[in-house]
């Protein structure tokens, strides 16, 4: 391991880790500018993913669309007094080319309620295209792979 | 990233993690050790931490109330034959001085009883501010921000 | 910290994350493959780890034991339609000499059933000795501490 590749990926723990707070956050209005513009964003059961099945609980082929789907979320102005904890560990650098990894990592993800009753809300991994951008390492392509076939919420949030 | 920075991110690992398997070992009599003499330690929930509430299910102002924390624990003596189990990640740098930090992480608390029965007990994020000492870097404060409003616990353990 | 501790810290994270990914992805046939010949592998509670007892929930003392162990699992052909999600954190090195580690890590492995329930498996910790091996680090002998005393399983699975 030499000193290009510690810092390579210490930068995608950071990726992740901001990722992750700006999730649990809720800043949800940052959270397209995570990916680059022409990004592809899913989120689908392992199961289908195994299948080779495209399409998913939510399927984004740009960065517009992500803006779309958190406008939507707002409008809808739904309620939901809970709060959402993501455990992101096991991050593995699946193959690296210039200004370019292909990355993977398991999550966890913990939905508080406001009387404080907790559940696991969604468990699996991401497989990640990521690429070096202005301003950093973007998601070129990100699949939320979920080890069960479906989540209980009224409305898809991001993962 | 250059060496020095990567050097430090890796030492607060080190702090979190030793933190973590202190805990969880029940080393409570080592526990006032990771802070500074003067540290500000509380436990609060999300929403009190972001109405700016000052007060929390835990609040001490010293490594010293700290220290009298574990000695009233141990007194009062009660068997609670549970074990915890510390999951932190996310560790994020949010600003950096001379020998000086403030760092946040997520955490996930598992609590498991001795009939074997396990549950989610705790989720939420550190708020910390991170010093170096003797004997390196310490808590100079930290905000334990409960993503619930209440806790099951008989005792206020520390987290 | 050095550049060879940075280095080294940074391998044993790998190495972790690998595991995770073999045990999580059901690839448990290159599962011994993570252990040296004379290995041992251990899965016990912490009642039995801290009382000294030798024996646990599974005890192998070689590789060829743990494909043995992957051949019944297989060989059982039960088809039990669940998956596994590790998250390993707080990686700690305990002990450092040439070419040998002596590591811990907090563990906790989340079940997803195919109807989409999901629980807390089985948390805890691993007690490791890792030594550098042809083709990178192995493990020489994990203990799998697992804080409660029971697992709800058909099969003892690898963790």
């Amino acid at each position: 391991m030499d000193f290009a590749e510690i810092a390579r990926r210490l930068e995608l723990e950071t990726l992740y880790t901001d990722y992750a707070a700006c999730l649990d956050s809720d800043a949800l209005e940052r959270w397209p500018e995570f990916f680059t513009e022409d990004c592809r964003y899913r989120v689908t059961s392992a199961e289908n993913y195994e299948a080779g099945l495209p399409l998913g609980l939510i399927y984004a082929t740009s960065q517009n669309m992500l803006r779309d789907r958190v406008s939507a979320l707002r409008d809808a102005n739904i309620y939901e007094p809970q709060r959402y904890r993501h455990l992101i560990s096991g991050i593995r650098i699946e193959r690296a080319d210039a200004g370019m990894l292909d990355a993977t990592a398991n999550f966890l993800v913990v939905r508080t309620m406001q009387d404080g009753g907790m559940m696991l809300f969604a468990a699996g991994r991401y497989v990640d295209r990521v690429v070096r951008a202005e301003g950093g390492w973007k998601f070129a392509g990100k699949d939320v792979v979920l080890d069960s076939r479906q989540i209980d919420t009224l409305l898809a949030i991001p993962l």
